[in-house]
């Protein structure tokens, strides 16, 4: 199966998951392949800057795209291949697409910083990896310091056709999914798929301004799938009921920096992963950090699905 | 009323109120300051970041701060008098206290990149306004792109006895007030009063963490006021009901860029400003926006503060 | 007199003369006015960066500008007025414009990304100034983190039809000015002058790229008028004769930090300023720097500026 | 051979030469060498920044750092081991010195800010890689936007016995080399070697100031060769003399982002190179810069070093 511009739904961000000495935990690999599935996610995404994809050698990372790949029965699954040099960016990309791979995704390197120079990245990174292998843009402005307006967004997915959606992380990033959508509309661009991140800290908003999905790896993606589903069938007041239950978490988890460590603590609580460990360098969490997520945990756990009618 | 370093409770900081045409509505900074008193704050704010202090010219800024002043009846109004330079910074803090200001906040100048130079500012700083008017640090990394770890606080308040207070608006920064509360438990700093910021989305752990209190500009202070007091009070499960039926809006409010236009539309709705306009260059919200940050708060208006127990 | 597009020459960029307590030294104002006027300078710019125009009171700024324009003998003077907020923008702009002011210049804030927004930045700035002061773009992305490609500057000046001049300091930056000529040559951009900066660093290339000449402070202006006229007049070698006789120095003057230091130290031993003091926060330079300076001017007083031939 | 804190010299920074097409061009590793070799240098150093090291796989990297190994010729070679995780650092590290490299160069990962942060991220570093290999490290806050001060790289010194050299490339940062020497002579720190680079542009002062030697990829190393031992033999107006005659150059290679292409380019004009070419992403020279730069090595070629008594 191959990504295209129609895909929507969940696709969650995979953390890797490590043992406390380093080594990739391949059980732990399989066990959230499967945890995805059932939460009804619709894709996967792998190797991300979430899944600590910078510190992995190119045969490790492989390795794991393919394993998640094995996992996850035919979902699509997108595998990150950014790089600070085009060849390591095709190797792995033709690679990961001979082993399954629905599609690849390309940040920009952090050094861009004009339209023309974000444009002409992606013009050289489509010629590296090949025209045949569907690409997400991934547009991170936080941590990857490069601005991407919604016109270079347009002028981007209009030179290359291989470009088959955004992963939209701005921040405040609403009102460009509702540019996106409008150059849709006025016909200057071909539609494309927006699944967003932040780790969802605005999917409520996102999905009322034409986002088609989530892509993020916020640590109950079931939350996500049911937020997604809610506000397709223009059920929106329940849709924020469950997303506010969360709320408090996600702003949690979504602190730069400890972020991965709640993430992944929060997956272990919950039987994802056996360890919580990330390679070095990483962050780790405190006795009193720990103990705030157990709260968190504990507030969240009161919230009945069921009562909200989901 | 000096400010000293056993300050607690909530001092908000004020926006600026302009008309549209960008004058200074003073009309609203009166309305302001009943509102601000009858929230239960422990004292005031003004021409921080968010009160678009670079935006005035001196003698504006002097006559806002005296004006808030006037109306606050005897509550301590903290004004902040960061500069690019100290001859303006001196002139504005030694006016501000000659009105009746109780205290000034200082942030550093962007520039500042090594533990050495932020010390050496505040203490070019210090000179500059001159020893008797006691100080707050602003500490506001995500904004001023200048990192200070607890160390670089404790140099700066144990090398001038005029410090009083830590704004504190690190992200993540909850470990920081731990550390600096570890600080005076080892007897190696003496005891600040810690506020913080942050737009609140994190108040509710860092009244456990030790804090005393909050300074930010949240739209709703009441909310400040009852989650410092419930914390204060050991009523960890309410001050928690109340914080996170506020967390959606909260997190609304807290975008960069067009948190600040955020706040002043729902200070308008609420009748606390005549206008919502920023003076230029501001942001400004659109009709979408607008319709989100209603319906927001139609929601958060079905939280039954009483029912709370509140 | 008022700045058009054919402005071309040395527009130094003037320091702001202080006392060491920090007061205005109104005389060195005077002695600066007579040696640009005596270097061959064709105009001049007060209250750059360069001017420390951000620790200037209102007043004092207003002043400063209006005694170096007495001082310049009816040349053209060219007015910093970059500023936070556009109120302090355009005051200083309409009243240094009274007092006699050629044009000013506005300089991006720091805080902006996109091309969109750059743009919007200057159409704002204009409507605030008003259409009838002619105005100057400054480029300076190492200091202002600002980057103006050649696309976006085009677009500034073709939207205002006040704009009349590049101050180019990008770095590297000489394609940018093929860039620009070639928009011209193409019809695609009215014709404007640009002046170059980063200290003249660049300047012996910059001229045969299509430069009008230099607006920058190197405490040698006399070389940066030697060198436009040289390549004006096509007496190539010898410009760069005089240019690398400078370039030990030009060098040591663009060390970023310390720059202003390097200068005001080199013009007060050239009895140009009384005091080489800045106003704080500054730099300062340590014993073994002023010696380093001593010796490059030692080195540059045996290049004859006659048997060069010029 | 180790590398130890006696080192000094000369240890230019090798660029990788690749051929047109991407490929890693070996023949001219071997023309390289032996022009280094030819030059003076005391060692080399691979696998830099300048060494365009992201761009190429593990394996890759380690066959050039052996190829430059195998031509030196037993004198000392570097390698560059900085990645963004300690698995990829300590497998290039550990390989590297098996294939006999004579220790490593370390550059902080551009995230880190605080003090604290840049010297845990040393430690965890050098637990990594073991305590047995010598390492040097690379201060560039330019590029890598880390700032460490004399003291962050004093505790580093004294933390790691491992540690021994600093590759000093702060700009401005003649006063670190002052501030570190003056550490070693209050015994505060013990004595390290420090080489110099920002391209050689500092170099006169630098030697004057405590270095002890160069690392950088200036084209002429043989230039960098008689600085360094001319300012070592007290001949200070000699040194001088021919560096001055290569600032002209030394200031255009030294252009943020095209520097590269400049030096690659001379590199292939003094046949050291069969081509100039960079891996994808890179930048390539206009026409026109080529000309500019052909004009400067004509200019050159006319000083006479034998004249110049060298």
């Amino acid at each position: 199966m191959r990504l295209d511009a129609t895909a929507q739904g969940v696709y969650p961000i995979a953390p890797t998951p490590f043992h406390p000495d380093g080594r990739i935990d391949e059980g732990s690999i399989d066990r959230l392949a499967e945890a995805y599935i059932a939460s009804g996610a619709t894709g996967l995404t792998v190797l991300g800057i979430m899944g600590e994809a910078p510190k992995l050698e190119p045969e490790e990372a492989l390795n794991i795209a393919a394993r998640f790949i094995g996992g996850m029965a035919r979902l699509p699954v997108i595998v990150g291949v950014s790089a600070p040099g085009f060849a390591a960016m095709r190797s792995l990309a033709r690679a990961a697409m001979d082993r399954g791979a629905a599609g690849v995704m390309i940040a920009p390197v952090p050094s861009l910083r004009t339209d023309d120079q974000i444009m002409a990245y992606y013009r050289q990174a489509v010629e590296a990896i090949g025209l045949d292998i569907p690409f997400v843009i991934q547009d991170y402005p936080l941590t990857l310091s490069v601005q991407m307006t919604p016109k270079v967004i347009r002028q981007i997915v209009e030179e290359n056709p291989s470009c088959v959606m955004l992963k939209h992380e701005d921040w405040p990033g609403l009102e460009k999914i509702s540019a996106l959508r409008g150059f849709q509309a006025d016909g200057s661009m071909r539609p494309i798929s927006i699944l967003t991140g932040n780790g969802g800290l605005f999917l409520d908003f996102e999905m009322e301004r034409g986002a088609d999905g989530a892509m993020t790896g916020y640590a109950f993606p079931e939350m996500l799938v049911d937020v997604v589903r809610l506000q397709k069938a223009g059920r929106r007041e329940e849709a924020h009921d469950i997303f506010d239950a969360h709320v408090p978490l996600l702003r949690y988890e979504q602190q730069q920096g400890v972020g991965l460590a709640v993430r992944k603590y929060t997956m272990m609580k919950r039987g994802l992963l056996t360890s919580d460990a990330q390679r070095k360098p990483g962050s780790v969490l405190s006795v009193a950090a720990r103990a705030e997520v157990d709260y968190l945990l504990g507030r969240l756990a009161k919230f009945d699905r069921r009562a909200a009618g989901i």
